[in-house]
Order: C-alpha cells, then structure tokens, then sequence
C-alpha cells in the first residue's frame, strides 16, 4: 500500500517525540525525515534512548527543495519565529503544512507582534491558513494545505465555551478561564519553571495578564459571538508532566440546569468522537485523557449563584498539539478524523 | 519555667501530627496528652515512626474529668461530629478548646445540618465559640475561651478577600474562587481520592457546588460587607501532599491599578507577621510557604477585563489547621502572635 | 476478518485495564466479556471513564460453560487464589488460559503455601502450565495451552540474568537484586502504601525477605543453572505509579569487561524485538519504557570490585503483567511475537 | 545573651538555604553575612520569596578580612573548587570554617584529582580538616577549627555500615550500597537530571562506577577496618525534591540473627540522638527523617543468603548537609550536639 510520506521539523522538542510516538501506529503515513537544525546528522535516539529501535538514518537540516521532492506532509513542531519564515518557501508547491507553533494563529499581525514579541508571518500566509480547531473548522480544512494547529489552552477553551456561546447561554462578558497545566508544555527547555526541586510538590500562576494564548481564545469566540470577547485567563503550573484542565466560569445568560446543559453540549459534539461529555454529577480529570486524543468535558449550572461552570480536560502534548496535528492531517486528506488515533487513555 | 499542658484529641490524624511538630518548638507549653478513640493503649510511634524520640507514654481515651484536673489547652483535631459532643462536657472549667474541625464554624444549626448532613452543635456552645481567623478576629480571640479554628479554604480564601471587601474594591457578586489543594487535606482516610495511582499525574476537581467550605467563607464575608455574599468556589485535588492555593476573580467596583492594590492590601496586614503581600508583577505558590504558617497573597488589577485577581497560598496543615490553632493558643493566652511559629518555610 | 474472541476476567483491576487498553490495538482479537465478581451487571465506564465510548455491555459473572461457547482466550488478571479454582473448570476445553496471577508459577506446592499462605492449584494444573516468559520460553508457549504469566519483578530479574546464568559469567551465591517499583504494582488496593500522602516524596523498603516473587526468580534461574539458586531481593516502593527497576549485582565468575557483556547480552537477545540492551555507557530508566512492552537492559563490570552490575527497566503493567500477556497469547496463536504491541513508550 | 556571628558562602544554593532555614532557629547564632559572587548586591529574597522578613541586607562578595572581623563561623555551601581557595586564606584566624563541599574530603590528593578532576587543596589544610561525621568523630570535633562536612551518601552509608565493620559483622570485600536519592541533590543546576519532565515518573542510574563519593566512603572504612576496604555503590535518581536512602549488603562473617543486629546497633549509637534504630521487622523510610537531621536505620539478616541487609533513610539536605555541618558546629563550640537541630520530621 502506498503511504504518505510525512517530515517533523524540530526533531528534538516534546512535540516531535508525540508525533514520532502516534505516527508510528497511522496506517496511512511513514515518517521519512526528522529535521533539526542544532543537532543535524545526529542520532535522535541518543538523545532519547525510549526510541531505540523505531527509526532509521541521522537527523537533517531544513531544505525546502529536497522536502518537496521527497514528502507529502510537514509538521512544524518549532519554537516560535521559525516556520514563518519556512512555510513560505514551500508556496506554489503541493506539499500540505501543519504547524504547531503559535506563528500563523493571530490573523492581525499586530496581535503577534504585541503577544509573541516578534515580526509576523507575511500577510498572504496568515491568510491562507486554517485554523485547526478540528471539530469546530472541519469544513475550512478538509480543504487546506496549510493548518495552523490551535495551543493547547485554545484547544482547551474553545471546545469547552463554543457550545455556551454559540447557544447565548452565558454571558460574554463575564467568562474566566482558570488553567492548570502540567509541565511538559513548557518543553524540554530549563529553567526554574521546569526545574524539578522548584515545581515538584508545588503549584504557581505564571504569566498573569500576558499569556500569548489569550488573544487566540479571544479571536475565535470572538467569531462565533460575532462581536469582540474579552476573556480573563490565569494559568498554573502544576507537579505533573502532562494534562491540561480549564475550569471555565460564565454568568449564565439564560434560565439553564445541569441536565439541559448537558443535552446542548451533548448535542453540539454527537458526532465528534474525540469529545466525551461527562454524565450530570461527574467531572473529567486530566489522567482520563492522558497519552490519548480525547477531549473530556463536565459541566455544572450552579443555582446558588448564577454560574455556568465548565471543565473541559486534555492531554496538552496530544489534542493539545501532535494529536490534534494528525486529527488535521486526516481531514486534510479525506481520512476519518480519527484513524490511527483512537488510542485507550492510559491509567493509570 | 512553668510550661502549660495540651491534650491534642484525634492523635492519628494529619492534624495531630502537625500539632505535635509544631508544639514541640513551643516555649510555653507541652503536651500532656494525646488522645485517640480508635488506638487507645497504643504508641503513636508505632503507626507514625517519624515520631520516634519525641513522644512518651500511650494514647488514652477521652475523660473530661481527668482532662480538666491535667490540662490547660485542649486541641479537636477530630473528624466532624466529634467536637460538638465532647466540648459541651468542658463547660464551667477553665480549660480552653480549640476546635480544628467544622462543629463549631457554621453559626446556623439549619446550615450546619444541610452542609454536614449532621445534628448540629448546642446553640448556646455555637454562640460562645469566636472564629478563629488570627488576623481579622484577634480581639475577639483574645477573651475566647472556647476556639473554633478555620478550614483550610476559607482561611486562604478569607484573607485574599477581606482587604478587598472592606475597602469595597470588588463586586461582592461576582466573585470566584478556583480552589486548589493537596491530597493531606482529605487526612488519613483511604479512598480513590487519595490512592497514589489515580491522583498523581493527575488534577481532578471535586465536590463542585457542594463543598461544606462555601457557607463558611459566604458567612465571614456577609458579615464584612454587611449583607449576604453568594461565591462561587470550585475545588480541585492537585498530585501533591501539602499545599493550598485560592485564584479568586472579582469584578473591580473602583478604578484600581495593581501598586494601589499591592498597597492598600500590605496597609491591611502590616501588623500581622504571617500574611506577605507579594510585589508586583510576582505571585505566591504553595512551596513558599510549606511547613509554615505564612499567607502569600499576590495581586493583579486586569485594565483589560476590569478584574482583580487574588492569589492566595498556604501550608493547608499548619496556616490551614494546625500552625493557625496554634496561632490562636498565642492570642488567647496573651503571648505574641508568632511565639513559637516563626519558622521558615521548608524549601525546596 | 474473523477476530479471535477473548475474555477478561478481574475487570476491576489495573491489569484488566491494561488489557483492554494494549488489546484496543490488537488486529486479531477483540473482547468479548469482562467479568468481575463484584460488580457484575455495573458498567466498567463509571469506576473507570478514560473507557468511555470503548466498551459495550455491562460487566457479567463468571460462568464456565457460556465461557466456553463464548470465547477462545480467557486472560486471568485476578488476585491471589482465584484462577487455581476457576482454570480447572476449563479442562478439556479448546480454550486458551493466561493466568496473570500467581497461582501457577510455583511448581512445588508447598512453596506455594508458604509464599502464598494458601492452598495450592491442583498439581495436573501445574504440570501443565508454561511459564510465559515470552523470550526464554517461547519453543514451550508455542504449544502450550495455559500459560502462567511471570511476575514483574521475576520479568525484569530474570531477563536481566538469564545471558549472565547461561554464560557463566557470574557466582550464582552472589547475586542480589535491588528491586525497585511504582505504586500500580499495589493495585487498587487502598492501604497505607498505596496512600498519596505516605508514599508521595517517600522511598520505602518493603516485604524484606519475604516477597513470593523470590522463590519464583530463584525457580527459573536454578533451572538454568542446573542446580539451586539463592538469591537476595529487597524491594523498594517509589513514589511514581508506574515503572519497575531491578539494579542486579554478581561477582564475575570469569574476566569480562563491559563492552563484551554488552555483546553476549545483545547476541543472547538478537531475535526478540522487546528486549533492547544499551550502549557502553549508559543505562536504562523505567520512563524510557514507559506504556510499551520494553524490557531495557544496561551493563556495567566493574574492574574495581569486580562485579557485574545489570539494570534491566520495565513498565510492571506492561512487560511485567499485560502487555507481556498479549505476547504470550501472540506466541500460542502463531502469531508474530509482537503483533499490535510494538508501541513506542510514552515519554515524556 | 551575645550570638555567635556566622557567615554563609554560596548564598543562592539549596545548601545555603537550608543552613538559613536551621540557623534561625539556633540560640547561639546568627546570621551576619550572606555571601554570593554571582549575585553580589542582590537580595536573596528576590530568588527565594519564601525567605522574605527572615533576611536583612543584600549579599555580600567574599572578602577574607572583613569576614574576620564580623564573624566566628563560615560555611562554605560551594560547588567543587572554590573553599580549597578561600579556606586558606583563613589560616591563622580565630574563625571556624565549615566546608560543605567535596574539597577537603580526600586526604590523599591525588585522589581528588583523580575523582573530582581539579586540582587539589594545600596539603596543609587537607591535614588540618577533620571530617564532620558528627557521630563517629565527636572527639576530634571537639578541637577541630576547619572541618570538613561529609557527603550526603557517605553520611548515610557509613552511619549504617560503621558498627558492621568495627563489630566484624560481615566481610568487608563483599559491601555493595544501592543509593537511591532525590532531585535536590544535584541542587539548582539546570540539567536533563533534575528537568521535571524527564525526571517526574521516572526512576535513573546515574554515575555508575564513577561517583565521587566511592573513594569518600571507602576512605573512612578502611580506616575503621585498619586495612583497604573496596565498595560496590550504584546511586539512581528518583522522582522526588529530598530524601536519600542506601540500601546494603554484606556477607555475614559470624552467625547473627535481625535481633542481635539491632541489639548491636542500638548499643553502638546509644549517645547518639539523632540516630535512630527501627525494632525488628520495620524498616525506615525518607519520609520519615523529612527536614530533620535524624538517620534512621533498618535491620535485616537474612538466614537464607545469609547476607546482612542495612537500610539508612537521612534527609540529604539536612543530615547528608545542612543539619550536619550545624551539628558540627555544635559540637566544635562545646554546644549540645543537637542544639537547635532536634526538631520533628515534616511528615506528611
């Protein structure tokens, strides 16, 4: 059987690992070259011996001509500032680009500029980008050859509020967004943040006011409200590697119990098998998601004080990012949204 | 020197073995002590080896007559249904109680009731008993005889909120609290909660809208504002021991920037040794303050959404239970607020 | 394609857990029946729900004949003491039986009853189970029809020993075993041990002497070595759920340095896809095998004291108990040994 | 009542903070200086929130001539390399100096080059130094003016093996020391060893055959054994902030049952308060000693391999550094040997 032949840039970082990792089991794809530019012509597996075994040949550098002769896909798994400046070297070719750095979320250059400190992709690529909410935008990229894969707080978010806003059961004004997050989503990068002594038996905000998910959450709702959203998000560094939880706050906008609310939601995601509502009384927690492509969501309609409560789990390394990338590569190709990620959860 | 005796009843609980930790740094008082239903006769350093050298003599059962002739200070680190029973029995001697669990917090038995799902306290024993929030009740606690320590959330929650109550910063309808604890808060007891396999790598939230904390911290902050107060609080179990962080979110009621925050909430603690406002720009995690008695609160004015958020961390053993009945021993017997508690916190 | 049917019985378990997780994947099998004594006619999804949208139908009882007409392969993945009583049932059946306890391993029964403190399977039972250690045994699986599945430590111990026993390279009165181990290993058992708060940040020896996975290590290895074997193990519990590390220690018998026990260990396992041996220089841990079938495998001789140290890492769910089961079930059916297992470990 | 004046070189490590955390509470001393070359002029509490209204003044440069004039005590809390260079400008001072750090250890320099890779101390000052292992050296302590704290695994292992070999309990060529510690040891270094990511869930062996505390531990029990004595010891990382434990083994060399072990053990420590011997059949664990300065010690003969079992738990940070080096100072200044120290592990 022919398979479709897919290159990782950013051999090295947590996002290339799941992808290796998830790859391996697609019935429809081969990896044929892992990129990175710090460590070229080394052994990927000497640096993470758990891949021993599972690939073949030296790392390579980044070139565009011999890529577009040699693959069929492009997952960019970099840091930010680096796949706006590759995908445009592969315009006018059919090579399909997926990218998992926050480059090409923010549609107003400015927003990028302001958020991620940096100079924007050009304009025609921000345009012609998808973003990779995949439930939600399944139409726009089934014909896309470029995604823009969303972070994981944004998947997060969004696939818990879209269902609320798109039904006026909240208020918009008044949503809070508290994230908790394990650590492997500040990758393999040190700092206190990731230091184990540091962040082992601890949990601490980070980035008040200024995380660079914030204005992507903001666009999107923004869309579906049809007027701008202005959210509150604070985020927490919990002691765990993976898995990410939103607990969501919204005035509700409409007379609502727990029971109605969970027939909308129920309704809305019926025919996405990768979001599971939680039965009334229930809530998800990260570890029933963790390794796997599954978004979980509980919801609550608090009488007492008017509040719409919303949790919506993920395992932040897979629909949070190389999960979702390949959900986006099946339906850029007309596969089944979930073929060769159907995995078990694994718990514990 | 003539040291006062303590009894500490529940001795196998976490309450317990944090007051027995902390008590022996004490130069006032010793324990006499230790009382335990369940393991009368026995050592506690048999179930609890760290103990080892520090503890004499058995557990014994409770006596009030003999508890009133050989102690001074009676602890209630018990479970809830436990101290409502036993503190009645004290009543005319000169012992003085404090009661680390709920029995006593609630001041309506129909509330007590509801949220227990118990037969509530004697009135006239819930009429006498001061709550002991340290730094807000301190006048009153200096003529109490009879204590009823506060839980692990509303001291956290209480004190990131009071200074914004009484200076009317925020909305009083609009507040949430995003609770998030360690697993020594559930104490001893075996439950899927607390099994090591399903709670590490893990954040699950629970109890939503029925944590019995919420009509405690509602009763403290109607009282401050002057009129009833209805929050939302959200509870979630984090994969560590110790620790317990309040995120809370109020609508801002008054033009307000961060610095004029940070200042009018450092002018409210500047005599309480135990709370640490936190400059700006940084907020407090639980490590900072673990195995001591500190409240870390960190403040941000959000210009964009008109919300303050209040970060709030504790130890939730010793500022959440025992470390603050200790605290209210020093208040009721005339020593200074911090005898004996002032240690550093144990980090990293 | 006709799927073989197979059956779990223990369905409550982690190890039935991991069966229905690994087995989700298998290409020949799908699972017909979970059975669990105690909750039968309950839906596995409500104790469990990262299962939700995999299984149908409740849990059902036990029940031989309808097993029979029902199923091709029964997995045991029960406690102590129950598949002795419930195999014997099935004799004279087609049905193939993998029992994951350890009701089989121990060929004298007296060893069984000290060890186990309960009474033995019957003896035809033993004589005709094979050990499924899938790479020693393999020539004997091929045919068997009840397999006793090897406990995780004797997994990991014995892999790690075996090239070592075979070639004489160590004083088989010497070797000891520094076991190592996650929490899962407990199950779900609630105790002390398995209690967050004890074991979290916590490293404790335990069953010293009197673990019964020593007489089923000193059982295999004396076999290969012809003659009695005595080993000393101690056993570690570490705060992590899942993992397994066995640190091994023997005098060298003959003059040996790393590099050629690194050539005699990878030509003793060339053919078998699951055991991996490291590098000069460098050493397994238990996250690098993490949710995969892995046994890794590093060497030290150490020309100072002369010994040889051996590292061998498993996941205990895994290689040490399901995931190993599957194998054992791909061998007796014809099939390629790691048919639907050959994941790659989840790391981070 | 006058304090001693004490000065604490390399102010931003864990060894450092852990000798302010235990300072504060000695009745002797205080601290006068803090001294950083990296962040000279810089607040520690900047680095370190949880010392905030514990520490006055910034950090200080090292200057040996006013550090005479203002202080009786150092601790050096350096890395490798830098007290070897201070201390001897200290020569012929009243001040006592107390060095954390490998550079004095080794007395035979060579050693040190060889284990350490640096050049070595003055000779002169490697003949002055007396090795802080508080229990076993008390009496040279007593007229000791530079001594030379123990490492972390020397302090637990020999604790543990000292009465073995003075009592001729097993044979000396038989020693194998399993080590198990936590992250806090490698101390704020960034490194793939303490990122929580690679290391949470995760247990590692590192340094093998090559740790530089072999020659440390083998130096001090060929001086008690009267003749060389060569140990086997493999150290692994495991996924916790503190705690250290060391699991060993020795050939019995006399008919000994657990009970007599523990009866010799007991004796041999029996003035010693800060080492505790576990009654027969329990063993200890890190949790147990957590912010303490006890080493707990557990006893195992085993009739069937006829090998003596010794497991010793310490806090690293504590008795394996901090804790020790003030317990030297102690005894150095004629004070208690457990002045300040004696307080209850922090458990849970």
């Amino acid at each position: 059987m022919y398979l479709k032949h897919a290159a990782i840039i950013g051999g090295t970082g947590y996002g290339a690992l799941e992808l290796i990792r998830l790859l391996q089991n697609h019935p429809e794809v081969t990896i044929k070259k892992i990129i990175s530019h710090s460590q070229e012509g080394e052994y990927l597996e000497n640096t993470y011996p758990h891949l021993a075994s599972f690939l073949e040949g030296p790392m390579e550098t980044f070139e565009a001509e011999s890529l577009v002769n040699d693959v069929d896909i492009i997952f960019f798994a970099t840091p930010p500032g680096v796949s706006k400046n590759y995908i445009p070297q592969l315009a006018g070719t059919s090579v399909q680009c997926i990218d998992l750095s926050g480059d090409l979320r923010l549609e107003k250059p400015e927003n990028y500029e302001k958020w991620y400190g940096k100079t924007p992709a050009p304009q025609e690529i921000l345009d012609e980008a998808v973003y990779g909410l995949s439930e939600i935008y399944e139409s726009e990229l089934k014909k896309a050859k470029i995604c823009s894969n969303p972070g994981c707080y944004p998947t997060a978010s969004l696939l818990g509020l879209m269902p609320a806003i798109t039904h006026k059961l909240i208020d918009n004004e008044s949503i809070i967004i508290d994230g908790k997050t394990g650590v492997s989503g500040a990758g393999r990068t040190m700092s206190p943040m990731t230091h184990f002594s540091e962040t082992n038996e601890n949990v601490k905000p980070y980035k008040i006011g200024r995380h660079q998910h914030i204005p992507e959450i903001e666009q999107y709702l923004g869309k579906e409200a049809g007027k701008p959203v202005c959210i509150n998000m604070t985020t927490h560094l919990l002691p765990m590697t993976r898995g990410l939880l939103c607990t969501m706050y919204g005035k509700l906008a409409t007379q609502l119990n727990t029971k109605e609310a969970i027939e909308i939601y129920s309704e809305y995601y019926e025919a996405d098998p990768f979001v599971r509502i939680r039965p009334e009384g229930t809530f998800p927690s990260t570890k029933e998601v963790s390794g796997s492509n599954f978004c979980d969501i509980g919801l609550y309609a608090d009488d007492r004080t008017n509040q719409l409560v919303i949790v919506s789990a993920i395992d932040n390394l897979v629909k949070g990012a190389s999960g979702q990338a390949i959900q986006n590569m099946n339906i850029m190709n007309g596969w089944q949204t979930d073929k060769g990620l159907k995995q078990v959860p694994v718990y514990p």
